[in-house]
């Protein structure tokens, strides 16, 4: 992985950790849940991993839109489904969008790049 | 189509007659680019429902998510991809969109009936 | 109950009992999720409804609003409380909330008669 | 007025009586500097109202939207400069602006008629 | 102060000074309402700190975020409080806010950290 | 321009040079409306380019708020002007803008300053 990469999914593990051992019951049942909303089902991984990216870019969040840009790549989403799921979000989300947009186009390229060269992108 | 069907789609089409013809060319282009946003590519037309559909229910825009509806029933959209997809809306943007959710509900058991019927959904 | 609230009420049984038995577990899970979230626990009832109420307000839900309204009045948050929390939603949110803030005020005071002429609030 | 706007102007008077009788001097506060920030200064009200009808479609309310909108008319905002800001509204916020945008040509034809028939728009 | 809550802190005081010192007296009157917001009032200063926090963590904004944990840490609320609050936040919220609760864990547990050493929070 | 505002244009340039030449001539086709929409027209590019900011701001989008107040200062925004847009955005979007108007704020700053060293803002 890229250092930004590695230092993103440090972060995030060291810090879900924190979270899932503070006593909150709750708080587990729902990263639970967020974990199993992804799982393959009636829709595949692939299209689901798809509606999180598409979701995440008009909530604009760069952390799950990282995210669901990783597990993209790892289902062998193409360069060109990638920019198609991300104009719908585009004309869903308007303009303000953009700077999310340049944001997983980054992280896109970063894994495409890893893929290629062998690499694990986790 | 049943009256509330039929009265979302009236107003719809009367205004955006409006909006189409009040002369700003621009407003014309991106609703052009918002019609072709949803069109078949590398992904299908039913992919790109859904990532409308999951898009529009985490905005919370109930005609939106109508429009969306529509258009995955006429896709095929069957009730077990159709719960998988409002899963992930769900997950993503929390209990927010719970409202939205029931509208959808309403809408594809709409649907759904006047498509067993052999009605047209427009 | 006044004709809209109730209205209000049976809608959302009816949806809520359709989402329910739809098949999906994780939904199901959600709601039991949403339901747990405002149990007593080391925070009361009492501050947990006005989290929501606020929650609900800043991010301009009007049936989640109705929904923490009731569960509010019925923990007896009285007009003073009410519209200090609804005042912090109004700082953070902004003039945007201001339909909701109304929207709120009406449920607030037909919950308030209600209770004053003795009736269930739901 | 027409019997909607009629409708809206009476509501929207009556709650915000109930509001600023409330006893909550904070909240009567932000509806004076709510009042205010549209008032005449180095920016016309006319580019102010134009800001708030921006403000409020990307932020998709639509009673702001119709507030803004009968300002605007009084301030002889014409039908291109209309379009012109809903057109910024809607390329920085996307399509899920739309059903404000019908909203918003409805209102804004609605405030025309009726000052072209010599009638108060308030 | 560590360094990151001191910088924090810092930025903040810096460019509020030049706000409040740009001569719009309205932007002015809009902080001091900030401000009395948070006063004891009917409400106690630790459930509004809660509300803010709670409206702040949904809206998705981190500095906001800082701000109302450090002054739930001063009001005492304690690990129990701050993760069932942050659960409602996440419940209403969704997965979307899940880098924010990071966020939120991070700061509380430096500034219980702090507490802990006898050190100012400010 | 100072480093901070070149690395944003850098990486701005950069990130859009990548997405322009994707094969995606929708996503081209968009960021052309984009351009297009704060052209002169029946309203003033200041005028279009404040609707921009406040928009911006209120959606809450530190790059696209640096955009519009680096063209507003072009377009020869003055403080005043500047200050009274931003405190619509401020009472429209409540406090959870504030982070974006210090924000703002500096960029603000930063652009008077180049100017009145006679310096390019692009």
């Amino acid at each position: 992985m890229t250092d930004k990469l590695e230092e993103f999914k440090k972060y995030r593990e060291k810090m879900n950790e924190k979270i899932l051992t503070s006593g909150n019951i709750q708080i587990k049942r729902f990263f639970a849940l967020d974990t199993r909303a992804y799982e393959e089902g009636a829709l595949s991984v692939k299209v689901k991993e798809l509606l999180g990216l598409v979701a995440s870019t008009v909530l604009r969040c760069n952390d799950c839109i990282t995210y669901h840009v990783i597990n993209a790549v790892k289902e062998d989403v193409n360069t060109e489904e990638f920019f198609e799921a991300m104009n719908v979000a585009l004309v869903v989300g308007g303009s303000i969008i953009i700077p999310h947009l340049r944001k997983a186009v980054e992280i896109f390229e970063e894994c495409l790049k890893l893929q290629s060269e062998g690499k694990a992108l986790d």
